[in-house]
């Protein structure tokens, strides 16, 4: 007998029919014999709907308010599930963020869990029940309500896990895995068995969308072994998130990530001086863009450096006016900028032992004549800036030169 | 300074542009310098339609499961409503149930409520917010969701005024005040100042839709003045439910209620032995149908007795049927019924000093030619059933022979 606990995404829940699918394959496990903790999400379209709502009544709305409203939609799916399990003679029981006491910091909007009580989880699966908990969503220390921010629901059901010590946390979407890199991209695209949380967490943040960061590394610092699959096949097997130790044949590169949404921006011939790199990042954070790669190298003028980094293309026109008047300040050549661009990004835990895996990249792209703008570097992963008409040709390329269709 | 609670319905929070305008009318009192708490109904139409999504499901949903589904709609409206009063300077805060303690009993569905915290409360306005609590629900001891049963929101009102020792409690609502009879059918009918919690109860009880039961129980439990008044106009006046002491000209008669949907059943002729009563109101009753006026008197026939009781009228061919096996059963004569019966009632403490009241009922019956079916009579009132066709005579003829329209 096994404890699992399932997540259930907005389009899994997004009907009464698929509400009742599944309950469905709930009670399968529960008729098999396992412990089973599901946590769902708000049934899709209706978050939108309430957003609207309080868009319509309030300039910025308020976070505590709009965390008030947001919880209603979690809670409308943990009772029509549970009746769904009951009507199939499942018996099951609901409860909110704050009747399990999923307590978390403060913060509206995007609250971090601090701890959750598992005795009243435990009591009901003892009594023989599915126990089904509003995702997304937590209580602070006084007692108001918070929503945990995008793919909550996911960090919930993690959360869950850890704090219950289950066997394995089945994250249910609509994909059936995680692929060595976009299917869409590269039909070759192989479903891994496993993938390292620390290759997960790299591929999350380099815009793969399988599972938010948060929920990885949740799992991770808990070592609750995370499992992606499909809620529309049966029996699906999906991926496994695990330790690296837990993963038996390693390969060297695990995936293939890539960014379309990148716009890159440059300051050229700035004076280089300490606080440069200080000075233009902080008038870019201050206009609330975030900043992904960075740059900086030498000019080929003498005391002259160049700056670059890229934006998300929808914050490029702000960047590109921020930078503009920064250029003046510190008395720059000149900006260069382009929102043509994408990012790809090769991730492996195997890089930390295999030398030459950035020449063997950068030679691959060169052979195809794509021109590297734009390069950096971690302990498990190279991601390169270029012009996003190569990106299909750069990805298809890269994966068979990794041999990365074969398992 | 004044201390507030008001209610406002589903009607009243039915659109967005009706919380903004419920939000301008509690800013009003709130720039008066009165302290306010509010509770409101789930938007109209709400209830009804996630009642809809359960009964998709469930063929019987749990009450449990519904608490939980049908308190998300409260949840919005109070949300909503703190935002729109925020974004006219007014600061509020929206609370839950949960979260202001309103503990109840455990019944699911029509909970009693035991307590509430008015700690959290008084912070809050002593913080200088307007506090906005969802009505119709509360918590159990073990913390599970309840809610509080039909017009739950009234009780919650008059609970949280009586828990605050608020100055008055204010029900906005869509009619101006509580009347003598129905406008409807009587045009002279006249708004009250004031009417005392028994009458009103009485008033209730015999079909009068303005408030519920429950909720003036409350308020004449814990002597809350009760102030119903119109959500649709300006400077409403209502009418206050209050004690009787406090109410200066006392009239006669208060009010005349009536119900349209009635119907009468009688067994005729049942040998008259203990238990006949308890026999035929046991099978009615565990078909759970609710019994409102029963009548026994003696038959024509020695040895005989005729029983006569009203329900609902939804309820006539239930009770029909079962009441045709019981006459067999218990050996009668036979069955008697008629749907096409109402009720109607005369209120007023004004009887327990005047003697003759009835007499002079019956008379400005008799002289209508109304023939009187059945009678049924309290302290404060007296209900004749008769057939419906002349139900706006008789109210008609009621309220002009006992001077209702005048003060």
């Amino acid at each position: 007998m096994a404890l699992i606990v399932q997540k259930y995404g907005g389009t899994s829940v997004g009907s009464v029919e698929r509400i009742q699918a599944v309950a469905q394959k709930i009670k399968t496990f529960a008729d098999g014999g396992d412990q089973l903790v599901v946590s769902v999400s708000a049934m899709s379209g209706e978050t939108n709907r309430m957003t609207a709502l309080a868009q319509e009544i309030q300039t910025v709305p308020s976070l505590r308010e709009m965390d008030m409203l947001l919880t209603t939609g979690e809670q409308v799916t943990i009772s029509l599930l549970s009746m769904a399990l009951q009507q199939l003679g499942c018996d099951a029981i609901s409860y909110l963020g704050s009747q399990v006491r999923i307590v978390t910091d403060s913060e509206h909007g995007k609250a971090r869990i601090k701890s959750i009580d598992d005795h009243r989880i435990h009591a009901s699966l003892d009594a023989g029940k599915v126990v089904v908990v509003a995702g997304f969503q937590g209580i602070d220390e006084q007692g108001h309500i918070t929503t945990l921010g995008r793919g909550g629901s996911d960090t919930t059901a993690v959360a869950l896990a850890a704090a219950l010590k289950a066997d394995e946390c089945q994250i249910y979407t609509d994909v059936d895995g995680v692929y060595t890199t976009d299917p869409r991209i590269e039909p070759n695209a192989r479903k891994m068995k496993s993938v390292s949380y620390e290759e997960m967490l790299e591929m999350a943040s380099l815009g793969s969308k399988v599972l938010q960061i948060r929920s990885v590394e949740f799992a991770s610092k808990y070592k609750v072994p995370l499992r992606v699959l499909s809620s529309l096949i049966d029996n699906p097997v999906g991926t496994l998130i695990t330790s690296e130790e837990n993963i038996v044949e390693q390969a060297v590169i695990s995936g293939i990530a890539h960014n379309k949404d990148e716009a890159k921006l440059s300051l050229i011939g700035v004076p280089d001086k300490p606080g440069i790199a200080f000075k233009i990042l902080k008038a870019i954070s201050s206009a609330n863009i975030e900043v992904d790669m960075i740059v900086q190298s030498v000019s080929a003028r003498e005391g002259l450096t160049n700056f670059a980094f890229t934006v998300h293309r929808n914050d490029f026109a702000k960047a590109l006016s921020i930078l503009e008047t920064v250029c003046e300040e510190l008395g720059a050549i000149g900006v260069q900028s382009d929102d043509k661009v994408v990012k790809v990004s090769l991730v492996g835990l195997g890089m930390r032992s295999h030398a030459g895996i950035a020449s063997q990249m950068f030679e691959v792209l060169h052979h195809e004549g794509i021109n590297i703008q734009m390069i950096s570097t971690s302990e498990i992963k190279i991601s390169v800036v270029i012009d996003e008409k190569y990106l299909e040709l750069a990805v298809r390329s890269l994966h068979s030169a990794f041999e990365m269709d074969k398992e």
